[in-house]
């Protein structure tokens, strides 16, 4: 990949931590504050999935809405329409993880080009990311709404090569989503996996180039692939 | 649907039950067997979205060997090739709940025409049926295999369609999975979702046209839905 130096990270869960949304959901239900945002966050993903196969693409929003809807009734939590809001909101505020803002100056400061392509609507991206004050990070924050469909439809990962104007074997795709790194790997991006957590990988049939536990790897190995 | 008695059936979890398998499971991991048939189905069921989203189907039996594999490895379970392979094995015996031998014939000596609609491969689901003895009781075996992708794609549910030569509106379809009969009901065929254990429906945007808790609730059923 020599002289090439372009990187495009997922969004949720790879540089903003979904499970910031726990402690909303603890002001309402207090003790269930993970338990509701773990299953939230999954039956946000299903959807995703399955309203993509059914061919009947719907807002990254509208689906973080009904997936909520689904949680509270599934775990027997009253929730209504103002507490309801309240925590789709919260989606719009989630942190980045710790070491974040420390590793894409770090990037940015070597001359890399850094996007970010996600499941998130255009305005959903914008929110989180200049609500953490990273905008000036990145050259392109791409959504899916634009192919209308969500990952990982091949479809979706081409908008990064449009983007960056560059063959897929030139951008390196960053994420900590085991079956968004399959699906990227799939595509023909060199993936790296962070996993934070010590998670097993998807037996989807792909296996990422580079596994990191931390993004503060990140700058290390850029240099050293970069370099190669 | 008057003069109409065409039934499409789900297979996994709607006629037969996915959790045969824990017997199975439990006997090389004694006190793991459902715990582990749980997620061996859960991961069952993203491979087969994953991978038909990806636009890379695979067989039904791979699908299910990988997420087997997957299941062993997150909980630390060490399985061997042997082991592997009769646990999958397992998967094309597993046996129908208690009321679907009576409840099948009663529809069939009303003149019903039966059928099954599977994420199964053919030689799936004809090892399914013909080991419970129940090959019989139906006019198809439909398998996606031929639309080489998952349900809840569009081109599944056609393959019903062909199959009876009917118009969707003319077929009941009859589901235990939620997001089977929501993609069912999105096609645009009457749906029957059996809701056996007090399950949440999930919030994808269609509702079942009828919900049962037990299939011996069908024939009575049909028999005024067809009346009308």
């Amino acid at each position: 990949m020599k002289g090439v130096k372009a990187i495009v990270f997922d969004l949720y869960g790879t540089l903003y931590d979904v499970h910031s949304v726990a402690g909303c959901c603890s002001e309402y239900f207090p003790g269930r504050g993970l338990e509701i945002s773990m299953l939230w966050r999954q039956k946000q993903l299903e959807y995703t999935w399955l309203r993509s196969l059914m061919g009947s693409y719907f807002s990254f929003e509208e689906a973080t809405e009904r997936a909520l809807l689904y949680t509270c009734k599934f775990l027997k939590l009253p929730l209504n329409h103002e507490e309801r809001q309240v925590l789709c909101e919260a989606y719009l505020k989630i942190q980045p993880f710790p070491e974040v803002r420390d590793a894409l100056s770090e990037l940015q400061s070597m001359d890399m080009t850094l996007a970010i392509l996600s499941n998130g609507s255009v305005n959903s991206i914008e929110s989180v990311v200049s609500n953490s004050g990273l905008t000036s990070r990145f050259t392109h924050l791409i959504s899916v709404d634009s192919a209308k469909v969500f990952k990982p439809h091949p479809n979706v990962y081409r908008l990064a090569e449009k983007a960056f104007d560059r063959h897929r074997s030139q951008i390196l795709f960053v994420s900590s989503n085991a079956w968004d790194a399959s699906g990227a790997r799939h595509y023909g991006f060199p993936v790296c996996w962070v996993n934070r957590s010590g998670s097993t990988f998807e037996e989807l049939g792909q296996s990422p180039n580079y596994v990191i536990n931390s993004l503060d790897q990140l700058p290390r190995l850029t240099k050293l692939m970069f370099a190669s």
